[in-house]
């Protein structure tokens, strides 16, 4: 069984009265979990802002598979990073329409790098990074 | 052949000279498609601050799969939504931790709403949404 | 003398670990401390997507004042809104730019329209607003 | 009189007319000058990405002035940095709560770090960093 510390948090009852009523809507069972989330959250946006920090990050983007060369191009470039990009979704969104997302894999700033030349391309309508990591 | 509009753009030669050095740095090789760019941006973050407004969007979020029953809980909100959710990507990280990116359709406010209930589930470690839509 | 609640919080030892140092950097002293602000910074993340509630807003924004009849404008604009500017701040950047900061009070919808409104004048180069709370 | 150069926008009609339609809403009244504030957010995007870039910012802030010593912290924190703090404004919101709106100026990572540091501050509820620039 897994060890688990405690502490304790003293707020002012109006603050805890507000934050009861927020998690409750966001369908928490008990603070401590909701508590431990903030924190989570917390630590992966701190280690998301350094740029060394090893991470996961998608790429959510849309594009026009009739566009040039454009699907040459994206399998091209896939294929030059394949230690950085662990796997493409793609979706048939409408006849013109693809919605692709790639999963990658690396230092922060070389995901953002990574999908700043994939969004740069010709075609792609539009594209945003998610990043996080598995954290504890 | 598809037809193509075209409208001048008036600008100060030194903003002019800044924007080129930002487009060339990002790889576009000519100001009318960095341009095509910021307009479909500019068009996609209207639409997608439009509550009622058809989307598509992708949440992106990391558990521990042996965090209580929280897969069944997953599985199940899933199968309640095979309307919203289109596909399921699921990749195993590491031993204890699992990325997994769902492509969701509908309104606006409906993914929203569902990504934050899936959020919520205890166990899921961070989860952000991006929402987009295949414009024209 | 206020009074103060306590709740407890259970957690990883390893999580905790991150989080202790996550917070010595940004220089709190306590953990206490840190939940408390992460509980705030959520309630206020909460209040502020909803368009109804009474809020407080700053909107900082970039503009020349030698562009066409632009002071004019903003002041018009301004009085006509009295009840929901309360304050704005100028700093003269150089010879072309102004800072301008206004404080604007009202429902989250409210703010953000008056806002949009004021970012959309002609030579407005660039605009941002944040918005806040009071809180408890 | 400041001279203006021209260039030309190729584009697909039906997305010339979705862009038509948004930039009317937000009160445009022609495509050249709503493509010019596209372009300086672009730029201004780009340069505050970079840390070195020299920039300005606004730090909005709310707190309970009747917090330990916070009024003095804050005092003192300031004039520690009066190179960096151009000016403050501060609102007195209620009985407990002050707004205050510091404006930064320096390099985009200095201005991150002072604003951290003075987020971090026992008795800050909220803080929010705008950073922009004068541009062309």
């Amino acid at each position: 069984m897994e060890k688990v510390t405690r502490f304790g948090v003293s707020i002012k009852p109006d603050l805890l009265k507000k934050f009861d009523k927020t998690i409750k809507k966001k369908g928490y069972t008990n603070r401590s979990e909701a508590v431990r989330d903030l924190i989570r959250k917390k630590i992966i946006t701190e280690e998301i802002f350094d740029p060394e920090f090893q991470s996961i990050g998608t790429l959510t983007m849309i594009y026009d598979h009739h566009e040039g060369n454009l699907t040459d191009k994206l399998l091209n470039l896939q294929h030059k990073h394949t230690d950085e990009i662990l796997v493409t979704t793609h979706i048939h969104i409408d006849h013109n329409s693809c919605l692709e997302i790639l999963v990658l894999k690396g230092k922060v700033k070389k995901i953002q790098k990574l999908a700043e030349n994939i969004k740069a391309i010709k075609g792609i309508k539009h594209g945003e990074v998610v990043i996080t990591n598995q954290i504890i």
